[in-house]
């Protein structure tokens, strides 16, 4: 678990291996070829990032369907890099011509802040005697300023600055003692830091101000868990093995398990990226998703006093989900027999970095994948299923995303997000009042209400790339009660409105109908239903976002206003709140609003992506702290028509017998696991063997 | 996993066991002791049920409080007798006394159907002529009859037979071969069953006729799966193993798990009961609940084709959740070291039955409880977590309940239902539109659109019997943008509406604000966030019931009308659509319309019951024939302001540093768990160790 964001020991050897996957995601080699190509011809510039530009979809489609005679997609990266004296510049490297195929200044955008940003404001902030003035006002004194940290966070938008100085706000902290958690001890005052000229410009302080909490630190650590409590002694082990290994294959980046196929790629903006999904249903290959990921999220804090309001970070595109990840543990994060996936980046000077373990493949029991018992004769199958995880952790600050994409044997895709980590709080008096904004978690602990509101992006392939988004609601039937139509008045239906353009598709989540929404090919119907094949998102957790409309997160967060828009694809279209989120001012707004225009596009059979907003509303309570137990939040892609049955009956059952094996004809199958125990809790004398 | 429903091997010995806890269900002896003092007065009767009445909750408050020193309360069956003729008596016997203390005469209610009950209908169908007649016309020959099989269904009610005469409704299907499912075969007359007479009273004919389908069967046994596509080979085993046993602690029924304890009951309605469930607080033992169970479900179908509209079974009141209890198997059910426990009950006869392996309890890894690192250093803490697992397994005719009560080490609750089993499906001809109201799931096979609703009881003790229950919903902040109060738009809140007479609770779920419901006792507030100490309710999968104001459904599933209804506790109010079910006419509508009277009953700051109604519309697929992989569901009881922190952080950790740790002073905890590996995936040659 030591820090493994280590630079490459060069992985440079070319040409002995077979080429990359055109989806696989730049290797260190490749990224430093790019940084190589770039200084040629651009000199020393800093380098905020190098990734893989997806191949154009219609090629890519051509290649994926025979690999084998058209010509591979081109390598190359997409950069983002920042000269001396600020100016942005997007770039476009050729890998395999060794040309800089696009090199375009920009103006008055600001590309993500990266890790190395981040780090160096704490440093900063110490040594500035206007930060210092502010310490000693807390109570903190001049010589205690390396017991001060804080958190940079971008700084949303702020008008009195602007989006042409990259800037970031410092969350203040402090720590008696340097293993004592920070955010027990809020500082009240945000410094304003140039990252140009690498020094706070300016400090927001409260009119009433908080000094430095006097309460106890409130830890989570060993030593402190030891001398409160104690840690619970009766947890005994529950051992996962996988003698045989694992269940899946493993071709690059290729995942095959369970008739499922996908391509797991990743980049410094979404983490995770699952390309080309198919389900191999009766030997054809069907499309399902051409790429799922995690485009964009955002966290609006909702108290109204300055400076909070800036409080509302778009952790992928400000951060990047990639950048943020964890290197991951065995049997720490997952357990079993893992397969994991490094990550590789740039660092500022353009050398590439890698992430130990920034993917954990696995497989876990899954209960019960299905079973029935016929009441007349007890004769019964159970068959257990079994889930492949492919996850990622990464850490916004204060917080942590787990983020975990699950494949069913039964044709369903979760995706599940825990959130945990520590809360994002502030300072407050004693007895202050916090008018509702936000809960006291600890004395002199503030933490504000907020939102973690997640755009899905979802590429649908339902047997083609051309498909049609439905909104499904189930809906009463007409007539009342005694009417001709409807005499017993328990009619229901699922009704079905079709989107056929961009305006029409933007929709919010509706509990009372259960409504989902229907990715569906409706030139292929299912032989028995005759209903188009499709698969449906259910997603139950879709809070309305909270701040109003003309708001600045209403503004730059596009994305967020509605549950789904569905936009006709378009290769450029991958971040729904632009391409350089941090300092935006949302005017316009970038992305999603961007590409709807007039919503007049045709969205009916074609080529599209739904987008999809959820999450949750998170109202702290002191349960949360000092460090959070973690909030799950799920969402199902699920196949509707797209079968003709089950397509987990050939999952192997634990038990199946039949009317005619009970009756004593032929043997039952007894496949159940026989490491199961039967076990004498508590001691008892009998044992409760069936 | 042979039948299981065993007749009692009289457990008989008396005196030489502890006193039951008054909460635990009775005893085979108990049983049959009240079956034998009810015999001794009122000679030949049919048992219905004879089940524990829990004890008067004033009276266990106090016995619970102080054992020692409390009149342990009196051990009382509940009875309920059919005698000959079809009177149906309600009575009360008490154990100790050996005294029959209530037997009251009923009038046009009927007791649920009991498993005898069912099995029987079948059998009288094949040998009657009309029932022969109406197969004929469908095509099976007469020396086919043993091929022609029946799920009888309570009948709702129907206005033609009223209440007084014991009914069901024989859903008929066909099996080619005796191993085949029937539910690919359905017929298209459904007869009337009289349980006096044991006969079938009448047959409804549909106008337009469909004869039995000439499809191939649709099967999912071993022999059709191995004949059509063969087992999948690649799934390589998980072994769960827990060497040193469980860690929990059993005495009776009562389990202690990481600070809860909970005694399970069980009956033959609810299924499992959690009573008395307590939380340690270091070193405190604080109520939490003081019940919870299922108290009802109602499965309204929506085809209002005569006589489709009965098909609305309410399988807890109408059939019984306890009764339908599967008996479960090791490896197959639940993995890992598993505790089961008994379920017994009376036979018509007035014998005692046992179900063995009813509940099952054992533990679950519950991946990670709380994680955060540090961006700085990476210091970190990882925490696994638990979960403890109380479990049955329902089968009702076609379908499958799987029911999960889940103990959170941070002091959750969760209640996870799985559907799965085999749709229930109605005959159609080839080429026949299902109108919407259904879908082909298999040629000829049409599966109604319905719901599946259950009615959660919750019992609070959140400190103490006295709560308060308010809504909350996530609200925007009052001003528009640019207003004094809310000058950047994005204030927002959860806003607290407290119920205080039974009329206010009468509440929906909102999607939009996220709406919660928190159980609340307001004589107590948090130290640190001043605010009430609570529990809230988490439940996202809440449809409206779609039935029609005014319709059968409507007016027998009282309960289902809104998401939430709040009662005055009262001993004799468990049963939400009333206590016996078949054959209510819904006027009265039974149960909590009842009990809220004009509504204006004073439910602030008493004892209450909160009644939540969740579920969800199932428009089914082919996907989900011809058995259904499970669909999950799930809920949470979360405390909010409960703790003053997080109560699961004295939960070893699998690996903590600390920045001093890190820096190389002192050293950090590993613990994480050894038994997982690395795995070379797909053979490739190297291997990717950390
Ligand atoms: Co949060
Ligand atoms: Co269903």
């Amino acid at each position: 678990m030591a820090l493994d964001r280590l630079k490459s020991v060069a992985d440079h050897v070319a040409g002995t291996r077979s080429p990359p996957h055109p989806f696989d995601p730049l290797s260190n080699a490749e990224i430093e070829t790019a940084a190589h190509i770039i200084r040629r011809e651009h000199g020393k510039i800093h380098y905020n990032a190098i990734t893989l530009l997806e191949p154009p979809k219609k090629e890519m489609l051509k290649w994926l369907e025979d690999p084998a005679r058209t010509p591979r997609p081109a390598r190359i990266a997409d950069v983002v890099a920042i000269a001396p004296g600020g100016k942005v510049y997007d770039g476009l490297v050729n890998l395999e011509e060794g040309k800089i195929t696009k090199w375009t200044a920009l103006e008055g955008v600001q590309p993500l802040i990266t890790m190395e940003d981040l780090q160096v404001v704490e440093h900063i902030c110490r040594k500035d005697p206007k930060v210092i003035e502010q310490c000693i006002i807390s109570g903190i004194p001049k010589e205690d300023m390396h017991k001060v940290y804080c958190d940079p966070w971008t700084i949303g938008y702020d008008h009195r600055f602007g989006s042409n100085v990259r800037l970031q706000q410092a969350l203040m902290y402090y720590r008696p003692h340097v293993d004592d958690s920070q955010y027990s001890f809020p500082l009240d005052f945000c410094p304003i830091f140039d990252a140009d000229k690498q020094e706070i410009i300016h400090i927001d302080i409260p009119e009433v101000r908080r000094p430095l909490s006097k309460a106890k630190p409130n830890n989570y650590h060993v030593a402190s868990i030891e001398t409160d409590s104690g840690y619970r002694k009766d947890i005994k082990p529950i051992n996962i093995t996988q003698p045989d290994g694992v269940s899946f294959k493993v071709d690059g980046r290729v995942i095959d398990w369970q008739k499922w196929k996908v391509h797991v790629g990743f980049n410094y903006k979404e983490g995770i990226v699952l390309n080309n999904i198919t389900y191999n249903d009766n030997g054809v290959i069907r499309p399902v998703f051409y790429r799922l990921s995690l485009a964009e999220m955002v966290v609006p804090y909702g108290n109204p006093e300055h400076p909070h309001q800036r409080k509302h970070a778009f952790d992928l595109g400000e951060y990047g989900g990639g950048y943020m990840s964890n290197s991951l543990t065995l049997g720490c994060d997952c357990k079993g027999a893992i397969h994991y996936l490094d990550a590789a980046f740039v660092n500022k000077a353009g050398e590439s970095m890698t992430i130990k373990n920034a993917i954990c493949i696995h497989e876990e029991d899954a209960g019960i994948l299905f079973k029935h018992s016929d009441f007349r004769d007890d004769s019964v199958i159970v068959t257990r299923g079994r889930k492949l995880i492919i996850s990622h952790i990464f850490t916004a600050a204060n917080y942590e995303y787990c983020v975990y994409w699950i494949f069913h044997q039964d044709g369903t895709i979760q995706l599940e997000i825990k959130l945990t980590g520590i809360l994002n709080t502030y300072a407050m008096n004693p007895g202050e009042d916090t008018k509702g904004w936000g809960t006291e978690v600890y004395p002199g602990v503030n933490a504000h209400n907020h939102q973690h509101l997640f755009c899905l992006r979802i590429d649908p392939n339902i047997d083609g790339p051309n498909n049609t988004v439905f909104q499904v609601d189930a809906t009463q039937g007409p007539g009342d009660v005694g009417s001709f139509e409807n005499p017993y008045g328990n009619a229901f239906f699922a009704k079905k409105t079709k989107f056929t353009t961009v305006k029409e598709s933007i929709s919010d989540y509706d509990g009372v109908t259960s409504r989902t929404w229907e990715m569906a090919n409706t030139n292929k119907l299912n032989p028995y239903s005759h209903k188009p094949v499709s698969y449906k998102l259910v997603s139950r957790e879709v809070p309305k976002l909270l701040p109003k409309e003309g708001s600045l997160v209403w503004k730059r967060a596009g994305f967020a206003r509605h549950a789904v828009h569905v936009t006709k694809y378009s290769d450029d279209q991958l971040y729904p709140a632009g391409r350089h989120v941090p300092q935006t001012s949302g005017e316009p707004s970038r992305g999603i609003p961007e590409w709807i225009a007039d919503g007049d596009a045709n969205i009916e059979n074609t080529d599209i992506v739904l987008w999809h907003t959820f999450g949750i509303t998170h109202f702290p309570s002191p349960e949360d702290f000092p460090i959070m137990p973690a909030e799950p939040m799920t969402l199902l892609l699920r196949p509707r028509n797209f079968f003709t049955r089950n397509p987990a009956l050939d999952v192997p059952p634990s038990y199946c017998s039949t009317p005619s094996q009970v009756a004593g004809q032929g043997a039952v199958l007894d496949a159940a696991d026989k490491m199961s125990k039967l076990v004498v809790a508590g001691g008892e004398a009998k044992c409760c063997s069936k």
